[in-house]
C-alpha cells in the first residue's frame, strides 16, 4: 500500500472535504467486500427500494428476489445493487444506474412489471421507492 | 468551532423550510410501517451509507449507533433515517436530509466526527457514503 492510499483525500463539487484514513484491506476479503457496489464517479442514479414484507409466500419471494437480481444486472445502464434486510423486518435495497432512462426501462420490463405487480398484491405489506442522483460519493475503496 | 461551522450553522438554520406531510398514522395503525421514513415531497436529500463491520466492539457499536440516531433526530434539516443490516453483513442506513448544508452541518457535528473516527479505525470493514438528491417518490402511503 502507498503513502497516498494510506492517507486519502477526496473531495467533491459540493465543497465537502473528506480526510480518510487507510482501508482495512487486511480485514476485508475480497468476497464481502463485493458486497458493496462499486460504483463509477458521480453523477449516476440510485433507486432506493424500502420495504416491509408481509410475510406471505417465502418461498416465491426469494426466488423471484434472486431472479430480478440477475436480470436487472443485464439490463444497459445498471452499475449494482445492495440488498439488505433486518430483523425488524425492514428492508433496503438499492440499485444503481447510469441515468433515468435505464431506471425507466427496467421499471417497464416485462418480467420486472410481473414481479411489480406481485410484490404489490402479495410480498409487500409497505414500501417506498424513492429515484435520486448521487452527487459525492466516499468510500474506502478509493 | 471556526467561524466557517458557525456561518454554516446560522445560515442552515435561517434557511430552514419545513414541509412535512402527516403523520400516516390513520392508514399504518402498526409501529412497524413507521420503520419507512415519511418524507416530504422531493426533492430532499439522502445520505446512502452502506458499510461491512469488522465485527469488533459490537456493544460499544450499538451503543453509538443507538446514539447517533437519536442525536440525528435532533438537527436542523433532518426529515428520517432508515436502517437494516442483513445476514450477509451488509448494513445499508439511509438517512433522508432537507439540504445539502444540512447534512454538511451534521457531518461536521463534533459528537458524530468522533463516532465518524471510531468507525473509520475501529467498527467498520469497508463502507461507501453518497450523497443523493431524491427527486422522485412512490408509496404504498400515497
Amino acid at each position: 500500500m502507498t503513502n497516498d492510499e494510506n492517507n486519502l483525500l477526496v473531495s467533491n463539487k459540493n465543497g465537502m472535504t473528506h480526510h480518510m484514513k487507510a482501508p482495512h484491506d487486511e480485514h476485508s476479503p475480497s468476497d464481502e467486500r463485493k458486497l458493496i457496489a462499486s460504483t463509477p464517479k458521480p453523477p449516476y442514479y440510485a433507486v432506493v427500494f424500502s420495504s416491509l414484507r408481509t410475510g406471505e409466500d417465502e418461498a416465491g419471494y426469494g426466488q423471484m428476489a434472486t431472479r430480478m437480481q440477475e436480470l436487472a444486472a443485464e439490463q444497459p445502464g445498471y452499475l449494482g445493487i445492495e440488498p439488505a434486510r433486518g430483523d425488524d423486518g425492514l428492508g433496503i435495497t438499492v440499485s444503481y444506474w447510469q441515468d433515468l432512462q435505464s431506471i425507466r426501462a427496467w421499471r417497464q420490463h416485462s418480467e420486472h412489471q410481473l414481479a411489480q405487480q406481485l410484490g404489490k398484491s402479495r410480498w409487500y405489506a409497505a414500501y417506498t421507492l424513492r429515484i435520486a442522483r448521487v452527487e459525492a460519493e466516499v468510500s474506502t475503496d478509493e
